[in-house]
């Protein structure tokens, strides 16, 4: 008999439920038994040993759901070997509760975060299997990671919904796409909604570039410009600072977000109207697209297989269209972002899109 | 022969132009010869004659498309009386390109400043016949304006996406809905959306109230809180205040929109992670929903019988699930609110919904 | 205290799970105690006594399921009154379930047929509140019932995307949309998808006229025609026919549906290629849109109300967009049907849509 | 200065006006000079000579349009070398407009017929650059064809409505899904759907183990089956007869298509209720969805580049993500199937999915 633990950490995304539906189905129709306990929102369930025996029917007909039926949290890396506010050793407690249910694996689903405390508890001597979980697609060692591409498609469905608004009106619009430190997101949504200027953190933006395109295409008769701009945007002025001056001037802006800072030196520089969309937290949530039901249950499903072998310590990834596994300390810790150099960008520059470069 | 003139006004919405190609359609397939001469960007291109003459292949494939191919903007009734910066009577102007152009009618598209103009044009002697077009749904005179039913589908879409994320984190979600004045839409979709707490204009909030509802939804187990706020929701204290002491309070604000009040005065009272989304002009945008298109086709062939019939001065409205013509003087400087005491909002409470009264 | 019996009865839709939320959060937030008991599968779970209590979290997160959680089942009216095959008195075991149980009132969910039953069980002296589910909209008593815009939804979509492909080949397509009776579906999805030729139950259609609408299109520079298509759609001179005689006539078809038959029929007559898609039940399924989750949400709420009242024998419907309570017996065994004079045959007229008359 | 000629040819699917928008913006971007001259309805533009020239509006607004704006049709290749009906050579015709434009290469989208012809123009010494366009993924030399996924979303979509009717009623449903010769379609629409058995033509079925699959799941307490079957799924028994006897045997069948046929032999050996349901042509057709909409556009934008360069004989396609160009040989008269031993299919079967081998 195999006993898993298993937690989603970190954002919710869509698919997650899929996922883990697909590592339960695996393990339930596998020969062997299985025993399946689930751990309450994130890491918190396993620090806090908050957790439920899972059984077939808890997986059933969540398939199409969004958000993750075991709740998430994020838990700061950071402060993982910190003492929590009792003076509880986090890390400690997690084997403990490991040990104590006699696990032999345990499943977690996460991005960047996740994946630095995942590596951590594997160099601790558990055993883990990690499932690639963002929206951002930001993960190293993995071409995509599931919730991405239903992300992709709220984003892109809100800046259609702003197209029509926007050409009515002859205004400029911006649509802010979430992403604080990579732009996939952000680049594929805004070519999948014809925007016209994509500005991502990878590739710091000149404003008088984005005025010359808005201006250049109202001369060409084109009433309305959208841009799709990402949370991380930065002008090359600002991309010259340290990290700690940037934030410290995040931190002292007035404006909620950089796509109105933008947006209000736009109207300055230009004399266009300029009106700000931010689709937010809605591009996390909803019932996951097709394509990542499908590449989450696949992924869930050799994540299922490599418990049954017995093969720990990896992320299940995806390489050239082959579901791969990755050793965890080579994921842990890196970013994957958009090569301003990507053929993906160059495509989008040969479309006329504006990246302000 | 007939010659029509056509415009839409105000913000755009979804169905402008299923509404007008049911116009043109009734007109085209009527025995008597017409002409319909489009005027762009509203109540502008009719001021400064700039037009289309349009054929019947300009309403071909439009039926779904959001927005409007005329263009629209928003002129403020209170300066139409006014000349413009170069001195001109912007009603004479109108009133000299009606006659120009020999037109027999104008078919005026939009909401509630839109009907002040077209009033006022009647009374000038115009012809007019109007079609009520608002997300709002606002307007006197009609139980249904075309517009509102996609706009309840788009932001009940924004909640469900946040539904899923919010249940996973265990958060506080503040929806921001479209509404300044009437709360209609973010009623509607708030209640499709399964909003815990709604908030809206005519129903003025006692902020502890609100706070009690979301501790006393925690005390039975539900890890997490929904709320639709209309633009325009309001305390009770802030309703004392007269129209020109809030309108300053406004302007003075340091938050973006009043849900991010909400969200930080909530956050300090409760201690929840609140957190806001503003699906804003997406709203607006986006093919209309089919209920739209049925019911804009409607109002737009009936529009196209009172011209061909030569019955002028109406709005074409929506009484008892019968199409009438409503007096234009009827409609024009009214707003249709939510009544608090109305059968759906006591229904909404019947359902646990808190409007924080 | 209260208890109370629910069952939901005929063919599936969408809504019927926000309605049944509706009633029993109304139930649960009362002051008095209530237990409600859910009868599986529609009468057959009240004949053999297959219930389940249920509570407060039975109904948490349904608003946006379709189907029925409690499952439901055809049983024919015809039949109700004879033994089954066992030779158990139906009736007789309804009454027995609801006595042994102590019920104060049933609340049933259904179409036609099954308020049919209802009213039986109601003049058996059984305390009963329904609720008007349908997708065909055609029950008496009641402007709209729940389901019917959402399957109109459903079916839109599929002639939007039959719109394109019809576009691109210029073919003629018909799309079948359900509806053997009466025609509102066929009529709004097919006003909604700017289906070029509607034929509906109600009014017989002349092939004849069919294909000189197709020509007419056609000499216009139209390339392409789409034809909504009830399954109950019906030539004139099989109008003519007995009801006998016409059932006969369709068993014996070699065509799996009317559709087929005209699709022949007009390939022959016209020379056009005719392609035929069957949403089928698609048309059923699926989350409920805004509009029926609000819709079914205050219809339940009411029902809830009348059930606390005391107030039985009623379904609760929806007359002049106020909600209303109609004795069962002036529901039961009558079809609203689309009236072939009523304005919105005539807008569809005047819109250009041929009916075949 | 470079002239352009420019068709889609067979199916029309999705994203198709997407990819041509994307070849026309990298053409009219470049510094170079370009015509693009669009041929009507496919193939027979080009033998007829019925052309437009095209300008950069034509282009505009058309990425989220499905269809295609010049038209399609199918031209069986076995024909081609033979005269048409008035005894025109077709294939020397097509050479004689390709030389009267004085195009400097025509660019080709569609699917496996399509390249066929498109690789006898090359050999006959025209230049071609070619798309692969098609909702069944069955191009051999790219690993993505663009309309697939879109076609998977529509596909999905249908099971998911079934999903709720079929649970509600306790049924077998088969969702009959596209695809005569390929499984990719079914195979992904099936996995993202939740169906529970899944029949393609590349994986003969026992229908044996069909029905075996039901009973264990209706003995485990689902109440439901849903099978996504494939246009051109086979027995064991019929894989066995030569094509020639097995389509001798299609025409001669009494069922519309092969999932009719399965239903009733179902029904006969299980006793369950089986329901058919036909998405049919409304998965080539909508809007296309955003990963569509981005490959289709970065396809088209390296087709552009590709004449821009003067690299003739190529189709655009994408191996392991990367875009890359294939020779029309190497395209041309293969099929890319599923194979049996496919990591996605083992991974479904893990998922518990019944192949029926």
């Amino acid at each position: 008999m195999k006993r898993i633990g298993m937690l989603t950490s970190g954002g919710d995304c869509q698919a997650l439920n899929a996922a883990m539906r697909g590592v339960a189905k695996t393990l339930f129709n596998a020969k062997e038994q299985v025993e399946i306990y689930g751990f309450l929102d994130g890491y918190q369930g396993l620090i806090y040993s908050r957790f439920r025996l899972l059984n077939y029917h808890d997986f059933s007909g969540i398939l199409t759901k969004g958000g993750t039926f075991l709740g998430s949290s994020r838990t700061p890396f950071k402060t993982i070997r910190e003492p929590d506010a009792e003076g509880l050793d986090k890390v400690a407690a997690m084997k403990q509760t490991y040990n104590k249910l006699q696990l032999d694996c345990l499943v977690i689903l996460g991005g960047n975060g996740t994946h630095k405390t995942a590596h951590l508890l594997s160099t601790e001597g558990l055993n883990v299997v990690t499932l690639p979980k963002t929206i951002d697609n930001d993960l190293w060692g993995t071409d995509m990671t599931f919730g991405f591409q239903s992300a992709v498609d709220v984003a892109t469905n809100a800046i259609d919904c702003i197209h029509t608004t926007a050409a009515s009106h002859g205004r400029v619009f911006i649509v802010e796409v979430m992403g604080h430190k990579v732009g996939w997101l952000t680049l594929n949504a805004g070519m999948a909604g014809g925007a016209d200027i994509i500005l991502i953190p990878e590739i710091p933006y000149d404003l008088d570039k984005v005025v010359a395109k808005i201006r250049e295409r109202h001369e060409r008769g084109s009433r309305f410009t959208i841009l799709a701009v990402a949370e991380g945007a930065i002008s090359k002025e600002d991309a010259k600072l340290s990290k700690k001056e940037y934030r410290k001037k995040l931190e002292e802006s007035k404006y909620p977000s950089i796509s109105f800072e933008i947006a209000e030196k736009l109207t300055k520089k230009s004399g266009f109207d300029v009106r700000v969309t931010v689709p937010g937290h809605t591009q996390r949530g909803g019932s996951p697209c097709p394509y990542d039901r499908v590449f989450a249950s696949r992924l869930g499903s050799e994540a299922g297989k490599l418990i049954l072998d017995g093969s720990y310590g990896f992320m299940v990834g995806y390489k050239n269209r082959e579901i791969v596994k990755v050793p965890l300390e080579e994921v842990a810790g890196k970013l994957k972002m958009v090569d301003p150099n990507a053929s993906i960008v160059q495509e989008a520059k040969m479309l006329g899109i504006c990246f302000g470069d």
